[in-house]
């Protein structure tokens, strides 16, 4: 048995990653804005000795579908995750915590600043997933007349972090002398300007914030597009992913674990961890009931509203849920491949339209695994050991239940095959994650000049 | 007696308010990266029934006179207020948290997010602190050229703060109905879409988070220009300043408070809280000494420093620091009448340079008040009763110490006097400053429509 260990990822999606998670009655149904319920699952995952919670996130209200559909969605009013993240920081010790932010929408030296106070205050638990957003109805929220194109995005975000982890190193880590005798508070000659100028950003610096715990918070990825991949191969130190089969899990495995030696990289300086949706039972059969009851919640709007990515200009009126789709659009040529996997499987099938959505909207593209905590842990175990993951992202369906189920279930299982740790290693992420801290790029250059 | 009784703010800067803080043993020596220290003293406040605490801030590091005097700045390193303040939100259930933040550097959309976000973690007890930002060494942060000018900055401001309050009023407060029976999760109608173009931002909003506990969070504003006031007058709840006598706090308070009414405000709609820095002995002798203590502490280059305002191109090499000065320059004509005061007085007392540095770079420019808790009292009654304060913003010259000893002697005399809470009275920052809950706009609008 080798010494590699399961890292693992609560992902926190307020009520839970099912779309009808806000009707179960094991969910907290104001969660987005109730910080109880934050607190109560942070603390859970951290019992259940968890490496990081995390947040997605998106800077607006993503109005889709009409008024009737929309009044459905539970995803509308929740927290900023930094200031989230921050006051759960002082009411837990270990946990790390993974924090979205956006480089098309935010300014890169608020986000330093606000990432290095959050590593401050939890003493070196903080990391920062990186996107570019992929929501095309914010940009108005900043004053853009459209959404910018991924190109231009991630060419953003590649000079965005370079920015920021210039202002994260613009003290030095022995910088504080703070010597009250002698009066002398900090060395200056240990203090930077970073004088940054390019085709996006200038900044000067310095921060006004001493270099943090962890040196850099850890970077975190969540794209899965070719641009995503190349931003993750170059910066990040893990990446989350959605696979649904073994197969596919383990083709992106090796293409990013592939693309690092170009920058100079190792590939264990870059964790693989794929979403898992796990629904628990004791037995296969209540499992199955469980997933059952949460994908009768889906209300029929909602429902449908995710058939909307195939029948483009269909309004469903009429249409009768409980019968097959009255007739088959054409896929979007090439573009999207699992449009014509999903088709050829209700076609083939012969699903109803209730089917269909649910099948759909049920896993929102996510691999969702129903089953004994033992299957669980077979399922996980077979992609950690097969070089399709160094670890998951669990993202349970409903919250605070479902977390709990897999704290108290699944947890032990994988202990008892030596997968997964029995207490936290380190008293940081990168520690826990088994990252290196990052050397201070200037302490390197001092370094380099006296050798 | 009346039931009016005094507000009460903490005023945190780190180490404590006076300048030498830092060297002090009574000072917690890294406390601008430290949350234990947060921690303490905001539950030290909570414990004196304050109403709450408050954070300067600047986005940026000021690098004022040589390397040698700048090494030995105690200011150089601290915490995004938003991010500090949420973390003690979560460990107190009182005290209010006031956080600086700057309408000239900061983005209206992402700003209204983090302070509703607080204003809902804390159940209510955030307050915002707008300010322009004065340093003029920021602006390379944010890739502007320079400064911007008072007159660009202050118009900004007002049309920032009508975003921002636009942005926290997206959701009415009733717009949640959540009802897992019939699926419903909010009501479309009362989401309301800002749309605001002006000459300084377009924004369209709506922000996603609901309306928080106290509508908006409490608006603060601590500037005392002559465009300070009116923004102020127009949009503030409470007003931090700084006088050293009861004759000009009154003139100001008169003034603020009589340009309420061309907005249709009260004027106990606007609450005047003047900083006191309390240097607090069980004898006026023991007071004393304490204060001489502090202001031995001053580094003749950082007391220097602050003369560096009425000496401008002097580098003060060979001057006898116990002696007056070798020559005293002309003051700035009618723009600073403040300095014109210092240096009659420097030559009518027969200062030592010593002598005057001390006095100008111990105070700040703030009221300094050496003596027993009863002298202290006293003077704060008399403001308070008097029409030059509603309330103060107390400034320990030394944290936590200085706060401890305020809460511990102080707070216990003004209770005796009735001129000071013995419980908290509500459960917002709102409801213990007496300030009401602003109205949705457009609920407003909706009862008017209905009238």
């Amino acid at each position: 048995m080798s010494d590699r260990k399961l890292r693992l990822g609560a992902f926190i999606m307020a009520t839970g990653h099912h779309i009808a998670a806000w009707r179960h009655p094991g969910s907290q149904i104001d969660s987005g804005v109730n910080i109880d319920h934050y607190i109560e699952v942070a603390k859970t995952a951290e019992r259940g000795l968890f490496d990081q919670v995390f947040v997605a996130d998106s800077p607006g209200v993503a109005r889709r579908g009409q008024a009737e559909a929309f009044s459905r969605q539970g995803r509308v009013s929740y927290f900023e995750p930094v200031t989230l993240w921050s006051a759960l920081a002082a009411v837990t010790r270990h946990i790390g915590f993974v924090a979205t932010a956006s480089t098309t929408y935010e300014d890169p030296f608020l986000l330093a600043r606000k990432f290095a106070s959050l590593d401050h205050i939890s003493k070196g638990r903080a990391a920062w997933n990186v996107v570019t957003t992929g929501a095309e109805d914010v940009h108005g929220n900043f004053g853009l007349d459209k959404h910018p194109d991924p190109e231009l995005r991630y060419e953003r975000a590649h000079e965005f972090i370079d920015v920021v982890k210039g202002l994260w190193d613009s003290f030095e880590d022995d910088a504080f002398l703070r010597d009250p005798q002698s009066g002398v508070y900090f060395d200056p000659d240990k203090l930077h300007t970073l004088n940054h100028s390019g085709k996006h950003f200038k900044v000067s610096g310095p921060l006004n914030l001493e270099r943090s715990p962890q040196g850099y918070p850890v970077i975190v990825q969540a794209g899965s597009s070719e641009p995503g991949r190349e931003l993750a191969a170059a910066t990040a130190e893990a990446i989350f992913t959605a696979w649904t089969s073994l197969a596919e899990a383990q083709a992106f495995y090796r293409d990013v674990k592939g693309r690092l030696a170009k920058y100079g990289r190792r590939p264990d300086q870059l964790l693989v961890l794929p979403g898992i949706s796990p629904v628990i039972g004791r037995t296969q059969a209540e499992a199955e009931a469980k997933w059952a009851e949460l994908q009768r919640l889906i209300h029929p709007s909602v429902g449908l509203g995710t058939l909307r990515a195939l029948w483009k200009d269909e309004d469903f009126a009429g249409w009768d849920l409980d019968a097959p789709p009255p007739y088959f659009p054409e896929p979007d040529k090439g573009r999207n491949s699992r449009q014509h996997v999903v088709l050829q499987l209700a076609k083939r099938e012969g699903y109803t339209v209730r089917q269909l959505y649910e099948y759909l909207a049920g896993a929102r593209g996510h691999w969702v695994v129903v089953g004994t905590p033992e299957h669980i842990a077979d399922q996980m175990q077979a992609w950690f050991e097969n070089e399709a993951a160094d670890g998951f992202n669990v993202m349970p369906p409903v919250l605070p239940e479902s977390l709990n189920e897999f704290v108290d279930l699944v947890v032990p299982e994988l202990q008892r095959r030596g997968l997964f740790r029995t207490a936290y290693e380190g008293r940081t992420l990168r520690e826990n994650l088994g990252l290196e801290r990052p050397v201070n790029r200037y302490t390197l250059e001092r370094g380099a000049k006296a050798a």
